[in-house]
């Protein structure tokens, strides 16, 4: 058996990855996608309608083709599949906005001083990272992310509510944007929410509720999910991108909570990134730990058996795994 | 025929990319591959090597391992050929250093408002970029990239002086490290070298030459490539990663020069970023062109057609393209 001698190129890869992060970044903010979408793919044409020089267009183009964006075919670009459904201005499932948060300088600079972190052990941002207290990062969230959740909002909600034909009453904690319950509320006209988070990001997720008609089925509950009183009796409670900020006791306080808020035969619905016991595949899921050792204290992507205990713990004796097709995340459904 | 869904993971790959980047970074910078490599793999003695916590550690190696440069077999952790020889720190291949060059400020801010240059079609930084007169980011440059052109200075002695049997006269053109030129020094005991560049990086070249036993055939020419005296009768003139630095017709000025001091029968080999024509493949070669465009006024990384052109407009009659084994890059020779 001979090996392939050893090649620094995936090194240079790796230190240069950065740029991939500029390129997107410099397209979307000269909205290039949308000029390629609505020119011949000629570099001139493009180069009008985001007022930038041929050059620079031509070496940024080339740039996106060599990292999938585009593809190039003679002198002219087009988008690829991905590129006109998400980063086309005029598609509805247009995700340019989000780098608003993705990119934030809350969750860049956890990163930009990665070593640190891996010393502590925890973020070497503000002694909470992105957990302090009405941290603002989270308002930018919930105005910014809606595009993203809607790729697995739908499926979460049939996974929450499969029947969507009796009266559920629906506890959305950390609720941000509110999408996943108004997702619910728009899946089932008898589904009727209570949307707990920060008030100053609450009136984001009033609003999409107001957008997407679902206002009269929509209350909110403002304060700390740790602090706040629930309320009880509800048929689904939804845990969707929260339980990976903290550490397991923390987490297992807070789902002592959510037993007590649900009534009999209700059920928690958590959506995260949960990898394998590995913690390495799938890739999409695994690697989400590093951006939790890069802004909180104690969060990471948790395995199901992690999660499994901490739900035991807090007093759920089942729960079940569900992958959500055309997503990193997957769903778990907990019962007491 | 179906086509698959449009998915947006792609999307969030290339904005989570700069991860990649602070990851290897933290990871150089706390020696943690010298660590996995002096210890059995298990995260509690990595992390006491490289004194940082075990949930960082823990982390990071998962991130490691998700992007090729560890393995992980239950909870160990061990390195991939190519980690094990570039990233241990007692490799005498060890690449860690080349991120002083590789990130520094100058290269990275240049990217950091990518927008902007390719709005102007040039680099967004000072006047001229990295090109200023005796920018020290040279300096830098000439102190770590050793490790990296160790791969193909070799290779790139062989095709400029194949016999090494014959006393031969070699200009290095912005030497810089100086190595290209020490390699054929070493290559051939008959070769003298003339190193050309800004007085503070020939000292490094200098140190290089000491180093390598070649100092007594190894002479110093301090000044611009493009103003200095360059002498005549070389037998060889290098051009190492320099022309891709200048618009065409500056690369031109300055082969107009070096067809001069050739004598009858001398080549100039240049060492390049060579893409394919539709300049998207390959891929190591062609992305070049995006950190000209992000550091340079009207830098490329031009096709061997490009290249032949500015050659034959200079007054050289044949230039042909040798690709080199290992590595990105490419040489030209080029006759008169």
């Amino acid at each position: 058996m001979s090996t392939p001698a050893p090649n620094p190129l995936r090194f240079f890869e790796a230190i240069n990855a950065y740029q991939q992060t500029e390129a997107i970044k410099a397209a979307l903010e000269l909205d290039l996608f949308t000029a390629v979408a609505e020119s011949q793919g000629a570099v001139p044409a493009i180069a009008e309608r985001c007022r930038a020089a041929e050059r620079g267009v031509r070496i940024l183009c080339d740039f996106l083709t060599i990292h999938g964006f585009l593809t190039k075919t003679g002198e002219r670009f087009a988008l690829t599949p991905d590129a006109r459904a998400f980063l086309v201005r005029t598609s509805p499932a247009y995700l340019g906005d989000s780098i608003e948060f993705l990119l934030s300088s809350e969750l860049v600079d956890g990163f930009r001083n990665l070593a640190d972190a891996v010393r502590r052990g925890g973020t070497a941002l503000s002694a909470n990272g992105t957990m302090e207290s009405q941290h603002p990062v989270w308002v930018k969230f919930a105005r910014v992310m809606g595009p993203v959740v809607a790729v697995s909002a739908p499926a979460l909600a049939e996974v929450a509510d499969p029947r969507a034909e009796r009266p559920v009453r629906v506890l959305d904690i950390a609720a941000g944007h509110g999408l996943f319950g108004i997702a619910l509320a728009r899946r089932n006209r008898q589904a009727h929410i209570v949307a707990q988070d920060w008030a100053p990001v609450l009136e984001v997720a009033r609003e999409h509720a107001s957008k997407a008609g679902v206002a009269d089925r929509f209350a909110l509950l403002p304060g700390s999910a740790f602090e706040v009183e629930l309320g009880s009796g509800y048929d689904v409670v939804l845990l969707t991108n929260f339980l990976h900020h903290f550490d397991a006791l923390t987490c297992e306080q807070l789902l002592r909570r959510v037993a007590r808020a649900l009534k009999p035969g209700g059920v928690a619905v958590t959506l995260e990134f949960v990898p394998n016991d590995d913690r390495v595949t799938p890739a999409p899921a695994a690697r989400f730990s590093a951006t939790m050792l890069a802004t909180t204290i104690a969060g990471d992507a948790y395995t199901f058996g992690e999660y499994d205990a901490m739900f035991r713990n807090a007093g759920f004796s089942r729960n079940t795994l569900h992958p959500l097709p055309e997503s990193p995340q997957s769903a778990i459904v907990s019962s007491v």
